[in-house]
């Protein structure tokens, strides 16, 4: 089955701006659509939109639809895209694989999210609209305990200790030039995603241009023709 | 070949007492070799016996010895293991597998090490040899800036940050009963080679039963008939 023959849609969550789409779990299936040489309709969703998605009986973005098969969260669709079309490229290559690629994901989502998180959760807020900045605001307050003005109020903190907690993926890219090897794949685009997410709602550098971890993001803002360098970002 | 026909010698840290094994590098390696279903002499080696490892031209350990080959660092040793011995378990599966375990042998040395380290030093210092002692203190000390006794002071602090640090792994955990998947290899290995460490040193419980790395770490110390859990500790 190729792209032409397939009609896929993606939920993308969405800030104000329809164009810009800055979750990071989305980030991921988006580079994995690509990987997979997918193309599919993608529609904003918001925060609060929980109508648009009660077909689906998810509360959260990314779903992929695919015909009759409606797929939630960004690592069941990457498996389910494997399985389902399995003559396009493989995003984990063999099956041996998938299992260290799942903890890779959830150090991403429970150690690279929460030190980004502190940096850029004020950030994140003023691209939304007027209801999903209420809705945001008050989770986020209640998940961190404090104000989103208070989470984010030492910078130079919240820099330095996601230098530290980056020190895994530099070591590891000192020797090979993607988390997949010599290519990129999911172990990538997963932990990519999470600088996406940073990109596009963010002024703030979070690297240095001299770090590996710099290269590594700049090659996979290059992949795919530049699907994610060329990605509507906030402008200041 | 098999393990009767392969004369292999490794090359163990070991504290004031030759049975206690506590590098968790040389875990990494013991672990790997069960795996492998290899013996190997194993000779102890202190931090200050520069000399007994000058034929290799290494400074540390683990270094494993093959006939004529000598291979140092846990990492190598691990691709060399299954280079060597192809018709023994493979520590890696698919090739595709080696490069994800790479970060998950990263985040062991570079995000969990730190934070067991915090809480071990001291009792690693105490079950060391007079000349070691030295050696330990006074080069951990220049590593981390303070005293041990100050390193190690807040362990409440220290245990409760560990938690955050495991977070990646637990969350692996509830889906998939070793990092390798189904059955334990060399992503699991890496990891379990920290536990180990503190656990020949220490008597601080890391964990709380009721947690999944718990019966994690309780699934690797019963592997290979109890090679882990049998292996000389620390006795109050």
């Amino acid at each position: 089955m190729n792209s032409a023959a397939t009609t896929l849609t993606l939920y993308e969550l969405a800030a104000a701006d329809p164009a810009l789409r800055f979750s990071p779990h989305c980030w991921k299936t988006r580079m994995a659509l690509a990987h997979k040489r997918l193309d599919a309709l993608r529609l904003p969703w918001r925060f609060t939109e929980t109508e648009a998605l009660a077909f689906s009986g998810q509360s959260r973005v990314p779903v992929l639809v695919n015909g009759a098969e409606t797929i939630a969260d960004s690592w069941r669709i990457a498996l389910y895209l494997d399985e389902r079309f399995p003559d396009a490229p493989s995003l984990f290559g063999a099956a041996d694989a998938i299992a260290p690629v799942r903890f890779i994901n959830s150090w991403a989502d429970g150690a690279l999210s929460p030190a980004i998180g502190r940096i850029i959760l004020r950030d994140i807020h003023d691209r939304l609209g007027d209801a999903d900045r209420v809705y945001f605001r008050a989770s986020r307050e209640i998940r961190y305990g404090q104000s989103l003005e208070d989470v984010v109020a030492d910078r130079p903190t919240h820099l330095s200790n996601l230098q530290r907690v980056l020190a895994p993926l530099r070591e590891t890219l000192k020797h090979q030039p993607f988390l997949s090897g010599e290519a990129p794949a999911y172990a990538d685009y997963c932990v990519f995603g999470m600088f996406m997410w940073a990109r596009c709602v963010s002024l703030v550098e979070l690297l240095e241009d001299r770090d590996v971890v710099f290269a590594w993001r700049d090659r996979l803002l290059d992949a795919f023709g530049g699907l994610a360098r060329s990605a509507p970002r906030h402008q200041p």
